[in-house]
Formats: structure tokens, sequence, C-alpha cells
């Protein structure tokens, strides 16, 4: 399968995610986790698509989500997916942030990835670790966080 | 906007759909009505991608859809979408089959797309105007509609 980079570019302003996961957390030292990730999720018979993302990222892991709470689904014609992920911040900072630099985004979802990028950067800079680099990184998790769910019942 | 030809193939893949209305019509000489059609669906916040998508392919047009049954969505922040569209045969055989031609889908759009093509060439030869002509079209739209419809709960 012939899939170049524009193309993954293209396909993630579709089906792309660039989203924070920002909570409460006592095993850290400021009793705060945030934790930013890249998915793209297709149909289970479209994993071929994602494995060429994976190979043009150069990093992540691929997940079928064919168990729990997809079981009742399968009645109404429901195909189960699968979830190519990133969640490793060095590769986050070192190849999915460079890559959609190179590969730019548009519309909605440029918006989205350039406060991951800001997020991912502030956590990688070690910022986070003080009470005031935390504050902002936890603010950066919560304007991505609110881009994502502004009308999410699409 | 910048967005590329291979931007545009990689986004169809998640967001277009090749499809067909076939169905009994009798102001048809043969008794029925076969309408192929192409359309890309985003959020009306993201109309400009579908006006660079409708630059790229030179056709088309681009509908909201923030009426009738949308309105009582809006209540489970639901957000109106818009819909880019061709339908007329010529235009769809000289602008948007070419153009994905040109740039290559993958997977299993890549697939409704190979259907959707012969459609489109079987319909502009005008051979569907024979009775058998018409058996042709129609298998090759049923086929079409199953690929669509297969696991489409999702």
């Amino acid at each position: 399968m012939t899939i170049t980079a524009e193309n993954v570019s293209g396909l993630v302003v579709g089906e792309g995610c660039f989203y924070c996961e920002s909570s409460a957390d006592l095993k850290y030292k400021l009793g705060w986790r945030i934790r930013p990730a890249f998915c793209v999720e297709m149909r289970v018979d479209d994993r071929e698509v994602l494995e060429a993302v994976q190979y043009h990222l150069g990093c992540g892991r691929i997940y079928d989500l064919d168990f729990g709470r997809y079981k009742s689904y399968e009645n109404r014609n429901w195909m189960p997916h699968a979830k190519f992920r990133v969640t490793a911040l060095p590769e986050l900072r070192s190849n999915v942030v460079p890559f959609f630099e190179r590969h730019p985004l548009f519309g909605r979802k440029a918006d989205a990835f350039r406060l991951f990028s800001s997020l991912v950067s502030h956590l990688s800079s070690g910022h986070h670790r003080t009470e005031e680099g935390l504050e902002i990184a936890k603010r950066l998790a919560s304007q991505l966080s609110q881009h994502n769910s502004r009308g999410k019942g699409n």
C-alpha cells in the first residue's frame, strides 16, 4: 500500500486525534499527572492504513479494539476498530511533532496540533515539575480538551 | 490555507464518500435511475477545508447542513456540518475520477473508488440505456452500496 507523508497528514485531519489526559494523581510529586497522546482510529479491516501511518511516524503501537464495550455493537452491523497510538513523550517530541511540522495539517486539526505541540514542548522541558510550570501545562491541556470537545457529538 | 493534492486524497480516505443512488423512476425510459455522487462532509467551522477540496477538484458545490433534522441535535453539543458534493456525471468523469487516479486513495476507500470509477465510466458510455447495460450499472451500484454499508454503524 502506497501512502505518502502528505496522505498521512490529510488522513489525520479527518481521523486523527491530539489529546491529553490531565488529572489528579498522588503518585506524582505535585499530585497531578498530564499525559498527551496522539491516535488514529480506523476499522480493523483498514489496519494496513494504520501500519502505514506507523511506518511514516517511526513510532507508536496498534491496538485492536474488539473487546469489552464493543461486543454489544456487533448486532448493529458494527465493525471492530483498531487504534494507532503514541503516548511516549520522547516519541511525541522527536517523531510526531516534527512529522506534522514537515507535513502540515490544516483546518481545525491544525489548531489542535499547535496546542498539542506547545504542550509536548513544555513537558519535554521539564518546567511542569514546578508549581508555576504545572499550571501552564494544565492550562494548555485544558485548552486542547476544550478545542476537541466543542461540538463533539458529531 | 495550504492543502496539497495528496492531502486531499488522505482526507478523502477518512471523510469522503463515493456512493450511488439506484432506484425505480418511471421518468426514465427503462424505469430506473442511477445517480453516482461524491461527497466530503466536515463541521461547518472547517468549511475552508471543503473549499480547498473544491478548488483541487475544480467542480462541485458546498451545502450547509444546518436545517431540518439537525435542529434537535443542537442541545447535544452538536455542531452543524457542511457538505461538498459532486453529482454531475461529466464532472465526475472529467474531474473527480482523474484526480484520484493521479493522487491515489488507499485502504478500503480505494476499493470503493474502483467500483465508483467503473460505474462512472459505464454510465458515461451510455451503455446503461440498453436493458443489458442497465443490469451492469445496477450491479455496480449494488456492489458499491454493499461495500459502503458493510459495518456502517461505526
